[in-house]
């Protein structure tokens, strides 16, 4: 089985695939503590990662930022002090692409990878 | 009259004051947009700031993150494709204090001369 985190984001159009509900049961366990939840109607990938001050939810926010960019599949990302939620979704279809179960498993490892948490 | 953005940020403590309604109507008027909204019982002033794209958003929360820093006043910064919203209120009153509206004011003079604006 390839990893998500081995795989990159690949152009989405408006009649991409949303996931299945197979594929759902087989990706969910590979992102630990990712919820589905749902927003007007469109499902979503959250998570809230914690810090030990501001400064370093501000670099981890900045790093998955420009990572996010780089893949061209864009997150929303909420910073507060000691916090940051990850929310992601495929705008184009409204509601879950593989891509955004790709740019999870990556979020997890850049914070696994990180030496900005709490100790 | 001197002007907000002139003004930094003071030390907060708990027993620090809160805004009254008079000063509330005196300084809202400075900070054009900006709403106070009721998040669990506690107010806070929130503006939505609008980007031509992912990229200029997520440079405005880096430099926002890090004058917020600087100024050791923390606000609650949303990022998504095109926009950013921020929130400010005073963790430690559980209200709004002063320091608020100053952020509130530098907040917007950093969006005005940012070139990330949409055209």
């Amino acid at each position: 089985m390839t990893t998500l985190t081995s795989e990159s984001c690949v152009a989405c159009r408006r009649d991409s695939p949303k996931v299945t509900d197979a594929e759902m049961a087989e990706l969910l366990p590979q992102i630990p503590d990712w919820e589905v939840t749902d927003t007007d109607g469109i499902p979503r990938l959250e998570k809230s990662y914690k810090f030990k001050n501001f400064s370093d939810a501000l670099t981890f926010t900045t790093r998955l930022g420009l990572e996010a960019d780089g893949e061209g599949h864009h997150p929303r990302i909420t910073l507060e002090w000691g916090r940051v939620d990850v929310d992601w979704w495929t705008h184009k279809i409204r509601g879950l692409h593989r891509n955004d179960f790709v740019m999870a498993a990556k979020t997890d490892v850049m914070y696994a990878g990180s030496s900005d948490k709490p100790d």
